[in-house]
């Protein structure tokens, strides 16, 4: 496994063709915008290496029995599902922030589960490529982004009815030895600073749309592909230097990109899925449910640093004993941890694949996710309630620095005796980051729009089901008609 | 083990002194009022006894090596929780309401840890008397009723300062051979018609309330035992007789009775507690954790009913297809498996005690009960929303019945063609009671009101370990102070 | 203007064939179950003989220049409207429940308006035979009874394709001097008490459905009608006793009926639309703006009572002072008066309608409504959660008035020092009646569920006007396309 | 009274001591994080002049009988209250930002009103002071910001215990002439851009804290007073030029400052408190209910925008026409109305108070406040979760204009056929600022914390009165104690 520092020398073997604010980076991995991300990632390699944390942390490989990171690990077991909530929420704690490598994780054990699905109905021999590309994976300890969502264009309409045929990634060419992909993916976490991506498709599709369903592995650098580096929230500030106002060293959410596919090339060993439009839905689906599970564990991490912020920040104010702050305190946790449980109920109630992986229970993992998509709003009111207006209001660093007011401001902006106002001012920028659009919408959003939980859900419900529980107990259809 | 037959059967065998709206009922079984919870009962021991549900239902003793309820059956490791949270869920959906018994089956396992630990600290003896009566409560598969809360009088006041001393069940003597207890347990789920009554301090204790702390198995029909049968919403319709008004036959929520103790003398034998107040608190917590993580099972199973229902009378009104209603469904769902996640993932987590029983995650069950306190309120709106206004106005069953407007009412109180007015007024009724004062009220004071969960989720998350992440993550204390 | 005795006299001349559990009630006003909402209406004339609440109860007809009951006035000013806000409160904090009339007070306002509109666009004569009857109504202070909402079958077909054409009142046949009407209308508040039906169409209709377009004058003593008063929650207690269990004497909710007609004659001078289709919905819209108006102004005059029970409840029990119960105590006055204030607001920016009287905002209007359906759960919750497990568990007066129990009951079910068992019982029983599934369903459901608001709202809101705001202030269509 | 032109231009004729990201600003209007504010403000005086809006901007002043802006007009009757409310959503939809001068509004009627009540209480000259100071404010047509929060530094401790006794702003020398203050203000909107800064005290102070009851007026480049611009969300894209990131012209919050007051010297005429301790609550108290009701105008202004800016994403995301999405916006539009209802109410209940000015009702406009700290982050999620990811990971324009991947992204993030692919971007940016942390912080701190109005409401909704209606309806006190 590597360490830290080897991921990052690993990074920049590559050549990558990233744009970020109109300029193509030479070096992506030291912007200022891209770096925090970097930084991020290479946390869950280091982790790897703490022997505290080695249960958590790593695996054994059932496919070479070699020792592995368990982000490139099948789910075997519950027991494997429950250890990545945890691990999860450790690495939410560490860096209080996203570290992008779960949609990797969950990527390779949809293909896993799924390829062996399609072949063994069309004879397909998807499942033997996956595996040989997953040992590599896990022999060399590579980071993998999972890349599904289209830019799509027309909502209204399907993939293959848009105005352009490229809003969703398709095959626009089947030569000798691969396939030719064409279209966008976007809003993809740690593309950047990954090795592979893992594209997906984003919906079940018909026969006409098989073209459409298509899943590969490309290397960042392929030939073919840009990466454009998406605004984030306050992003700018980072290009100020190195001051409170940037915020940790671990930046906010998951340096999303947006993928161009300019007529790529992939091989056929890296071909897993390449029109069985009939699979396609089956393949996200799975994906979905172990992805919006994770949202009880990463997402209850950060909120332990946000709870534990806001906690100081009260102590600064001298507000941490009011009954009602405290009350304020608890309802945060009491959000927090309602994830979390469901995170860990959906994992102990996982069911076995034909493939030998397990799956989160469906339904449980969609109510996690569809409770984050609330829960993060209300932590983030609760939070700024108790933090106070100067979320909204503080000065800027330069201005904390200056010779002119730079003293004034430091005697204006003390809290508690005893306090620094360096350290509030930190605390500050951690609560306003962590409650910013970008932190927001990626938990709205992430892992599918809430609407795509509720349709899982009544699905999964089978409410045909409840009826006949209630005719049975409320002795329906006795009497008269 | 007993079959729901025996069950009942073995009642009539006690003389308990049980009153209900003014009389002492000789046959307190029969009564309209209370024989639905004797029916409710029943069937948690007609399921045992069914192989469909034998993993569930059952288990093996490991103080007898016996097969047993899992109802007298100590939680020996995660999966004994994980099968409990099934059962309540499997039981909630077969009666639709709540059938009493999850009580005293805490009550056991809080009795045994902390017997064990009380003898550890203190050399006393209670362990070895509670292994010797659980024995006889497995072997002669016995329903005990837990009775913890106290009628507390002024609650601004602790027990021993209360105008009345009695506001709370105290040791008023102790004899050779035992104590004599006085005061009174309120809301006591199942009491009428259970065999045993395991009586629990209501709260920690300092060592001027000792006599207040008092742990002990009481027969429902000892002498100085008077249990006053609660009122309950709509109660007196049962009374009138058999029709669609009474409900379905299992009743709403658990019974609920006052318990009088007048110097009731309880033998050594039977006395777990005596005086030990320092473990009062602790007793109260383990019961509470346990307690609360299963209003994820049992209020899952009766909202499946009650989702059911509400979509079958969806159906008859014709509205079952519309947008927002299946919306309004799933938003139903969405609670309840919320919920049920919660109560797994409490389970998923459990530690093992030093008596070797295994406790739930105390935090993450605290914040099931905390939800089920909201979302009773919301899943009754929604299923009021979907059943309509006449969920509030529906004529009497007489009025169905009678000659001169019965035959107008059937006509014009028609669903959608082909449905059935009865069933339509049978899914109404129990919608009703479902969502009754009485079922609210339960859902959110059983196993402690919410206040009480939430002093206990804010002490669980000991926001200290946040605040250490927090700094460390934010990089506190670097930089001018 | 009639007193209240006078308004119980006056009833007591008329003959209206009115079932009950069964069988048909000779002296209806007196029996348990509707005696109590006689004796609420009777406050509404009681009311207005208090020189203190002149202003508020009553008014300057200006068709009679007659002093006459505000519930018989039009609304000719914003003043009247925000009186008549002002007047429901002040009935509802008299009464502590729902007092029946502002449903016959918005139906004259609505056909007055809409009378006269038809008359304008078809040459017809409604409006002053309209006129006529209000003018009668105001001069003998008369209750008036608005019914709307028909049984409607399957809600997923217009009237004229149920499989039964009665199942939406309509004209079946249309005889010299009148026509003959069939159908049931159902829920109408108020209805057994009132002197006067006024039956209304429930929907916008097409000319297929013409002849459900009917509006109307009912006596409820007419050949031909029959009323079936509904259940409600726990109504038969009421026939108890005058116990504490009865609750207060003004009963819970409006005493909704179920009114059934059975080819009425209706004269011509009482018909105030016979066919209009394409005026019905204008109708239903006039008169729901009003109505949902309403309820920001009656309900926050029960909540006051509720409030004011949950607090005394809390001083018994000893907790009022505690910082979180005062602090649920301002969420329900919060909720509440964010009610009332919407109730004002709508009555503020009303226009005048072509007949002369004023419409609330309706877009506001059904904000009130709509805020209603979801505050009354959430005040529900909060009285419960104050009042403790006793409102679910309570034991009967006849067991607090026994000579075996009645003495332990009232020792142990004392609350703080010098407060009155009595009493505390009172107040247990109210806040039980006014959480009560039938009260919680009309605030749902009464004068339209959530849904019919949520579409007024999202018409009345025009997004296409926003839209424009948006163009502008963004400057959209500046740059490329 | 002067144009928008005239407004700037004689900002530009101020000398104020600004500091910006640790630089003093020399021509502080023009800086790109200044010049929005400068713009929206400007905003006010133009519409002045626009007939269509004569009623609503414009008002006769009853000091001098002439026609001024209504920004600087006493409320003389709830007429002038309900008209102030529709010109703050009026700017608020021309603006769709905060247009920062209902604060010195607010501040005049309060020192109107309280100056009086001192004079009246105390002999103090203080109203015709504030009489003459008002009256040159009207004819000159001044823009005024209120500043009344201070630093505050340990909340636990009154002003005078602070261990620096500057954190609340105070008297420090009375001259001949005058008064010197020292302390600093924070969160002030507006206030570089006003010409006066209207100092109120921030709570009401016994005797030992009554040099920090100090009301006067200091134009904003006095000598000693420092402006510190704070930080906004994403402020640093306004520097990159004025492409689409940069957002509306107009900004998003009030370019809230933090106002340094080092020993100004204030002299008598602009003094309008200086000590009055036992009234400095009352003034807090009064401009608050003013103030607080005023957020259901400007944010349901600001709403209408973001409203109308959704819709039209959704347009080009081709789901407007989807039940949920349609759901979803009847649910923003809701919670908009439900708080413009508030103001609207709270206004039209107005009182007149001893000066004559008319005083909202205090308990409606802290609901409106209330509610406004929870609709944001509501409307928020709702606005997102239509909105889509692309909130979060919109490339940069640099980026879009790029000629390596401008085409590209062009291409691909194409909408609906026929829509602009700029106009995408610019509601995008719009939605993102007008939801970040500045905007939703704002809305939840601004005219007060959330617990400062739960406090308000509490002591004005009198629960004694309450109790009193609850002992009537219910009967209490009557029967046995």
């Amino acid at each position: 496994m590597m360490t830290g520092r080897e991921y990052v020398e690993s990074l920049k073997k590559m050549t990558p063709r990233v744009f970020y604010k109109g300029k193509r980076l030479d070096r992506p991995y030291d912007h200022p915008a891209i770096a925090p991300h970097v930084k991020t990632a290479a946390v869950t390699y280091d982790l790897a290496h703490d022997p505290k944390h080695a249960d958590v942390m790593t695996a054994t490989s059932n496919l070479t029995g070699e020792k592995i990171s368990r982000f490139t690990h099948l789910f075997w077991s519950v027991d494997d599902l429950v250890r990545k909530i945890a691990m999860l929420r450790l690495i939410g704690q560490e860096t209080g922030t996203c570290f992008q490598r779960c949609v990797g994780l969950d990527g390779i054990n949809a293909l896993w589960s799924v390829t062996f699905e399609v072949d063994r109905a069309k004879g397909t021999g998807y499942h033997s490529r996956f595996r040989t590309f997953l040992k590599t994976l896990q022999r060399e300890d590579l980071m993998s982004a999972g890349a599904m969502t289209d830019v799509k264009g027309d909502r209204s309409l399907p993939p293959w009815q848009q105005a352009d045929p490229d809003l969703y990634v398709h095959i626009v060419g089947r030569k000798p030895g691969g396939v030719v992909i064409r279209g966008a993916k976007t809003h993809i976490t740690g593309a950047v600073n990954s090795h592979e991506i893992l594209v997906m498709p984003t919906l079940g599709l018909p026969p006409e749309g098989a073209d459409y369903a298509v899943a590969c592995a490309v290397p960042i650098d392929a030939p073919g592909l840009s990466v454009v580096f998406g605004r984030q929230s306050n992003d700018a500030r980072k290009e100020e230097g190195s001051g409170v106002d940037c915020g940790t060293p671990f930046g906010v959410v998951g340096g999303e990109s947006t993928l161009i596919f300019e007529d790529v090339f992939v091989p056929d060993a890296r071909v897993f899925m390449a029109g069985e439009g009939d699979f396609a839905g089956l393949l996200v689906d799975r994906f979905a449910a172990w992805h919006r599970a994770n949202y009880g564990g990463c997402k209850a991490g950060n909120a332990d640093v946000l709870l534990g912020a806001t906690a100081l920040l009260a102590e600064v104010h001298g507000t941490v004993k009011n009954t009602v702050v405290k009350d304020k305190l608890t309802e945060m946790i009491h959000l927090v941890e309602t994830n979390f449980a469901g995170a860990i109920g959906s994992s102990a109630l996982a069911t076995k694949l034909p493939a030998g992986n397990w799956l989160v229970d469906p339904l449980l993992a969609n109510t996690v996710k569809q409770n984050v998509t609330r829960f993060v709003y209300q932590v983030a009111r609760l939070a700024h309630d108790i933090g106070g207006g100067i979320l909204s209001t503080l000065p800027s660093d330069a201005d904390f620095e200056s010779d002119e007011v730079g003293g004034l401001l430091k005697k204006y902006f003390a809290g508690k005796a005893g306090s620094s106002t360096d350290d509030k001012r930190k605390l500050i920028r951690y609560i306003e980051g962590m409650t910013s659009v970008s932190t927001l919408v990626e938990a709205l959003h992430g892992a599918g729009s809430p609407q795509a939980q509720r349709i899982v859900m009544l699905r999964q419900a089978r409410l045909e089901e409840k009826a006949k529980l209630a005719r049975k107990v409320i002795g329906l259809g006795k009497g008269e008609k």
